[in-house]
């Protein structure tokens, strides 16, 4: 049927799980006909806002254009869009911020509500009925196993050679009927090839013919190639000390151009033969396998440029015998994450001296994206590396602070801190003694006087007994720089 | 050979790791022959310092002993002791909170150095070298497996009886050799009963004959019982709701006295058959054991009161049938604990308005004890639960805050708060919704109006343009409460 039909099909209040991972997957026609008819009721004074629930952050037809007309009553688990953040940060848009490995089980053990209708693109439907996976999978097997109804669009934009590229595991269970998860190794294959759906709760089938809204790939700029060699360095320091062996362990990595940049650094080094454990599979991946340096990568979603799509599209049959597309709660799955030893890399917005690690709030209020499945990857992981430039907008912001202005990473959760200035290992290290190396080696030369100020002061507070010298602090001046950022547009004081 | 020889074999600057987990199975005699050693030493005008590694909380004649002289240069990954706390907080020693299920694997992978010598507190000894535990496990194995000396201590007064009690799992292995942990249930048995030493490495046998210093049992105050009757008419009411089985799901349970009152509710109520998969066993568990209402219980340690160890000793062999002791890289594992299911019950320092919790630091500079096994458990259970009563220092500190002055679990990890006022169920709800709930449940109703204010104040700044509506604060006054308590000794203003 029409987009519109089917858009007609969702109610006001329901709970629609919607296909869609980095940009990857997401149905692309209902969403702006569903959005069109939620200003068409809005104009005629009746509220109508739904549940949005997906796999990850999805693109401006779903969640900028539902957003865009106050569509979105409830938004999980994760966004990057710019019309839901600022929907999101004026309070009109409830967010809720969840590790990607919880999602599907919060779901399974009725811990969210009710799900009313599964929104899913998939690549084609065999005359089984069993479904062709998109280049996303997320939640869409949960959507579709527990949804009341279900609204399918079929796009042929997406090639029917990706079909085998899926592993979708059916052994999920709920607890105490839980199994181990066989992944041994990131080619491990323990599911299906198809998703499954039953046939009575399709209430529409809706065709398109687009590809997705695929992400630019930009040359890496200075900071990240500088990032990206500190890491490097690092790596090989640790194959030389013989803490990881030559072909390394399971690469996760997060999105965007600093990833890109380690990765085409660990491309033109030594290393053969890698495999990679992550959830979105990028351009820099993709070239990975194409020289040989990664044998296999193991992915809930493919996000590729328009030039790593051709690229993918041109060799399927290279490229299907070695990748594995799983749904995310495999490919975040804390089970198989500390199993396999990954190593995990991923961005954030700032870290504090002591090593804690804000993923999503701007200035400890305004929610940037989320903390998606850096979680569930840095807490299982081998080797836990968060990355940054040491400073925002032109040097105003630090990126290196006293003190987080919001937590997402512990203390006990951070081991490796870095920005183009170098790398801190605080694996083994006390929280003073974290201090020390993060403002050494990681805060930009305008504020490491200022952070090392600071930790002076707070250690003689401390030692005139009016606060403790484990982790020293001046609650006065903690969130100090954040202020004067609001206050200001800049960190540093004057 | 006599403790003093023993303790001689440790050298100046030695990382050693030693048994005891929660006051129970730590070696008792060569720590404060140690620390004589030291004092002498010290009083000689060297210095003399180790690193002492455990398995979590130990004992005054361990930590306090070796603190007192200043003997400890690093202490990881938990404690619970004066002297040691003092030192800490105090700058003189070095301290690494750590996650509980972390600690052997990091040693395996060489990241926290050499481990020098293994003082390791056992049962008894059988002939063929196979070691017969004590009452905990802790890291006793990696010990054992990785130190180049070991020293063990053969207490006489642990029961040869608690042999046959132990499930030690021998097929850990270095990524990416790993396999999964087979526990299907908490009673599955995939180890050996004993602990295996190679015998070239044994360089002293001391025997002792002392008991645990065995926690007192007082009877719970009344915020306890407040909090342990929410936390049981929640379960009543999962329960009806079909969001928990009968059965319940394994449950876990933090050390104190709030623990203790919950699993004494559970006691009375209609449930039998329950299951444990927790990490310290004490007085309430037993109870419920001898009762029937608990069926089955996995730890890595038993923490008994004198009365509780009477009743486990005269009937060992009804106990052995339900009780597994465990290393605590399985007890506290995260592959383990999801699969199962757990419903996770942890006390905490102070939880903010948004639900991240603070469990180690007074007023954000100052360690308690550390996350212990909170994180392993919080993370990966079935609901995480936390809870404290709602005021300290009699009503001088607000147990919910403004803003958590440090964050051990955040906001995606905090399901459920609970104080002696109420509880808190966060599922599904946003910031701003959790923020309402926390104060209206949970918070002191003499914290009650401040905490509405804050909130109130910071969603109007918000409003205004100059800060996020997700997670509304005041940068300025979102930890004055903890200044104004380090300032008057009250975080109320005034």
């Amino acid at each position: 049927m029409s987009a519109e039909q089917a858009a007609a099909l969702i109610q006001n209040g329901d709970h629609v799980g919607m296909s869609g991972f980095t940009s990857s997957g997401y149905p692309k026609a209902v969403p702006p006909a569903l959005a069109r008819q939620i200003e068409a009721a809005n104009a005629g004074g009746e509220t109508f806002r739904i549940g949005v629930w997906t796999g990850a952050s999805t693109a401006p037809e779903l969640d900028g254009a539902l957003a865009k007309v106050g569509g979105i009553e409830l938004r999980l688990p994760y966004q990057s869009d710019p019309t839901c953040r600022a929907r999101i940060n004026a309070g009109d848009m409830e967010y809720i911020d969840i590790h990607l490995s919880h999602v599907a089980q919060f779901v399974w053990f009725g811990f969210l509500g009710k799900l009313n209708v599964a929104l899913v693109e998939v690549a084609g439907v065999l005359e089984d009925g069993r479904l062709i996976a998109a280049s996303s999978l997320g939640n869409n097997k949960t959507w579709l196993d527990l949804a009341d109804k279900v609204i399918l669009e079929v796009n042929s934009a997406h090639p029917l050679g990706l079909a085998g590229m899926h592993d979708i595991y059916y052994g999920t269970a709920l607890p105490p009927h839980r199994r181990p998860i066989p992944v041994l190794h990131p080619s491990s294959r323990i599911g299906d090839a198809y998703l499954h759906v039953d046939p009575a709760k399709v209430v529409a089938i809706v065709e398109t013919n687009e590809p997705d809204r695929n992400p630019t790939f930009t040359a890496p700029d200075q900071a990240s190639e500088r990032i990206a060699e500190h890491i490097l360095d690092f790596i090989d320091h640790e194959v030389a000390r013989g803490r990881l062996p030559r072909e390394l362990l399971p690469i996760q990595s997060g999105v965007g151009n600093t990833a890109n940049a380690v990765l085409s650094g660990l491309d033109k080094g030594p290393y053969k033969g890698l495999t990679a454990y992550t959830e979105v599979l990028q351009d820099g991946m993709l070239e990975m396998l194409k020289s040989g340096t990664l044998g296999f990568a193991s992915s809930t979603a493919l996000s590729l440029s328009d030039e790593g799509m051709r690229e993918f599209l041109g060799n399927l049959d290279f490229y299907r015998e070695r990748i594995l597309l799983r749904p995310q709660e495999i490919s975040n799955h804390p089970e198989v994450i500390r199993r396999l030893g990954v190593i995990s890399m991923n961005g954030m917005i700032e870290a504090d001296i002591y090593g804690n690690v804000n993923s999503t709030h701007l200035m400890g209020t305004r929610i940037m994206n989320g903390i998606g499945g850096s979680g569930d990857f840095a807490r299982n992981a081998y080797l836990s590396i968060f990355m940054t430039a040491s400073t925002a907008k032109n040097g105003a912001i630090s990126c290196i602070v006293p003190m987080a202005s919001h937590v997402d990473h512990t203390e006990h959760d951070v081991q490796v801190v870095v920005t183009e200035q170098g790398l801190a290992d605080l694996r083994g290290l006390a929280p003073r003694q974290r201090a020390k190396v993060i403002i050494e080696r990681c805060a930009h030369p305008s504020y490491r006087a200022a952070l090392a100020d600071y930790q002076e002061r707070a250690q003689a507070l401390a030692r005139s007994g009016r606060a403790g010298l484990h982790t020293p602090h001046l609650l006065r001046e903690a969130l100090a720089w954040h202020e004067r950022y609001e206050a200001n547009g800049n960190m540093l004081p004057g």
